[in-house]
């Protein structure tokens, strides 16, 4: 089990780190990298080219702004694409968003919410879930205790009404 | 291998009848129902929480306007889900996209982009060839064949000019 | 007169306030609880299912991004329920609002403006108040009490001018 | 049980229709009346003054563009007011919806989708029945017909594929 | 020479203010009031079919989010009748501005940009400049020391570069 | 009483002739040019120039997209200018909106709807009247009759019902 | 003199036409070609490379939806890249718009308006006359003859009015 | 080789700072003055006109909200024109954007991202490369050392997981 998660900037990091810890929190493999799609996109290519071989079942692309990322691994690689977009100083996320979903026929990058950290690693998860059953069981008591902090947090609630 | 397809209205098929059109191509098992989360919501949930167990891998669910289908069936399955955003009659679907897409942290959707009907289903592909590799290799021959047809539109053009 | 109140997390509490205030000001026996459309459906489920025979008469649904809650409990009571759009982090409340108010046909939900807590108490009163007159005289007093308030401002306004 | 439905333009009926049949269907009187909150704003304040002695439990304003109707209806009763935004040959009907929803706080108006004219009338009475018993028992057939008409649909579905 | 400022809330004065002094500055008789088009329609209807014979000239409405109030005095007075659209605490005033703008046939309002108070003004002095000579001339040297200021600025910046 | 309407394109004539035809309907003299602040922008700023000179009291723009047109005759007369934004093949107009409304400091344009002729035409009116009386009583007679073919209007839609 | 033009679909060939047509028309060499970033990365990549040497000076990248090209071009040459974002069946060419036009720092793509193909070719034509004279000239009389087609389009309608 | 940058307004220089500087950094020669479409028109004009002749092969203009400068100036200039918008206090800058680059046919504007201000100077260097080959080899070095920062950051992330 291992995935990739590739971010735009380095100043994407503080929005993606819940991705990582999330993916090491169910023991999964994970590399991290900044990389390119705009300054150094043979490097983009390669690494979606060689993702396969290299062990990698899943790759998870950040961006923000005109958010190519995403898309430019798809172009590359057979393997299912996250794409995230990040919220960056103007126009909210919007920009991010559009630029990572609208994928032409063809060539899709599965999108979550803008800076939707966690949840790009949460799909990432029940992606490889298919195929590995212990991923499954964990998500499974993940989606529990989910329901547990809710009632929790609707107990507190209670408390201050 | 196989697929449910559940989309909120039967409006939507001629939309959606792509993504069934490329899962079949693809050899996969593909049922397809029209559930509304707001009609027969019981319905939606019944068939979430039982579609692992029926053998389903993976669910995608086609819905506009204030489109929940996606995100309510997220919320009762451990499956991985993909959302498919159909344009309506107001708003260019933007309003579908947005209630698929920014799903609460914990739940969530893989979204394609409005009216990506074939991408759902090659998204779906990508997702089940981590697990099977019979589809890793279609999918890679489906690459190779789209590179084909867009050279072959490049060549059409030359006779063009 | 009984009314519940149920938001989406409890970090929308601090918009819900008002709505929970206004209609304990009008003497309205009021519930409010934490309850997940996406981590615990069916909760979310079983309790509109029984909201009817549990004595309320009205819902209140308040949720951000892609906000299915007063959709979701819309789809499983005939009560009346009013959707309050929460503005989250990004898109300015516009996810919620869509999420909400672009119901499919059949299930409408009540919408309110985005952080219109005190709207949605309004709206709550003015429809409990169809069935109960001291509500109605209620209301037109506070509707004199505004007038009032305006009027103030607008002395103030005099003196620093 | 009298509803009135206000419209600014007689161009807007042909969306109106719906909310209009509905409350018919379900036996509730109705009046349907064109009146403008710009060109004639005294006959406004008059219908909405006079509405509740007149016998009106809930008044439905629709309107599209600058969609002052329902708002400055809402100004002047103490009914619950419903707001129902008109698409226009501009915007997609966002300023009309932006124009009802955004009410400041003490005027609520309840909103309904785009062009939502069946939800309009649905809300009516489930607004109503909170009064009327008979009412909430014809709500909750319209919800069980509405399930049998999407399994019906979805029977329908099984055949094409 | 005798204008009328009407604004919705006591908190729209700090940016309503710049339209007040710059009235001021050009020695127009200014009134400001604030007046709600929601909370008490009823005296803004008196107050703008009064309006003319009261001695004004010319009335400026602002308002933020379902910005009713220059439309509604529109709607009850010959007189031309200044738009400003305040921004308020979400959709960075495209509610507001669309509300205001959008106005049906018939019933214009002269519309300036979002929080544009100094405009709202200036807007104000050259519709009563086209009976006022005086106001036409100090219009024009107005208009000249814009001219200066930016010479001015673009000096100064030079000193920077 | 001369008015001057300016547009961008010969294009726009088809929505601008209502502009033209109620100002003539008024009584008042008007010139009507495709004059285009891209191509020819020194005869724009000729034009905006002499306008006074040559006996004009008002100024009418027109244009779409990234309409310049308004606000470009602003910067070079005194006069009052309205700007009509029209709806072009994309955005529907919003942009045209934005470029005209969302004018700095010093240099207001009263504007209209988008594609809104009729009202560009009225308000021209209405700021005339501040000067001719004539003008003011016609104003009237047709917020008169208008009430009138609203009231005729609801008739008709009686006789439907 | 040579220019290439890339779009990532024969389907925009309509549109993209008129850039084609204008460049032909200045006297200089152009090639024309599909070629899309999505399904075949390395092919424009590898165009990009090479195109300084095989004697390209600019490259228009024309597409839509999620509208990478330009920017991917733009990523792997030194060579001034125009962007040219095409309408497509949603979104009103927004999504096309930004995701060409927000590019991040350090890889400008000189960006044109919605469909705006002709001017496409013209930016290009301008850019090109940095260094070839008679292009220079040549945009002289183009801007002269625009004038031109303007005051007879006025003519035309003074015949009209 | 030699440049200048206008801008709208002096509040717009520390966004417009980094166009300056990249340009300096490059050896070119700018100016940079502020200079305001609509408080100084006929300044624009001349500017515009007489640059070609007074050496400069480029302009950029940079302004906010309704952005005319960019248009102003490329109506007057063969050369060409880069436009920067600037995000002001509303609408995130999407006004100046697409005030900026929806230019109608004929007259073309090369924009970059809102507040793109170092891209808006690299696109001039990348222009000007097509005339002078040492602005070409920096421009490669260039995109090397962007290379080299990403390289860098990534090694830096790598330190850190």
């Amino acid at each position: 089990m291992k995935v990739a998660i590739l971010m735009g900037s380095d100043s994407d990091f503080p929005v993606v780190q819940k991705t990582y810890d999330i993916l090491k929190d169910f023991g999964i493999e994970v590399t991290c990298n900044v990389i390119s799609a705009h300054r150094n996109p043979k490097r983009v290519l390669e690494f979606a080219e060689n993702a396969e071989k290299e062990g990698y079942e899943l790759i998870i692309g950040a961006a923000g702004k005109a958010a190519h990322l995403p898309g430019v691994i798809a172009s590359s690689t057979p393997l299912p694409v996250i794409g995230l977009p990040i919220k960056s100083s103007t126009m909210d996320g919007m920009d991010s968003l559009l630029s990572i979903v609208q994928m032409p026929s063809g060539v899709p990058v599965a999108t979550v919410g803008i800076n939707g950290a966690l949840n790009a690693g949460l799909l990432a998860i029940q992606i490889l879930s298919v195929k590995y059953p212990e991923l499954r069981d964990k998500m499974k008591n993940y989606k529990i205790e989910m329901k547990h902090a809710v009632d929790k947090k609707d107990e507190n609630l209670q408390g201050l009404l």
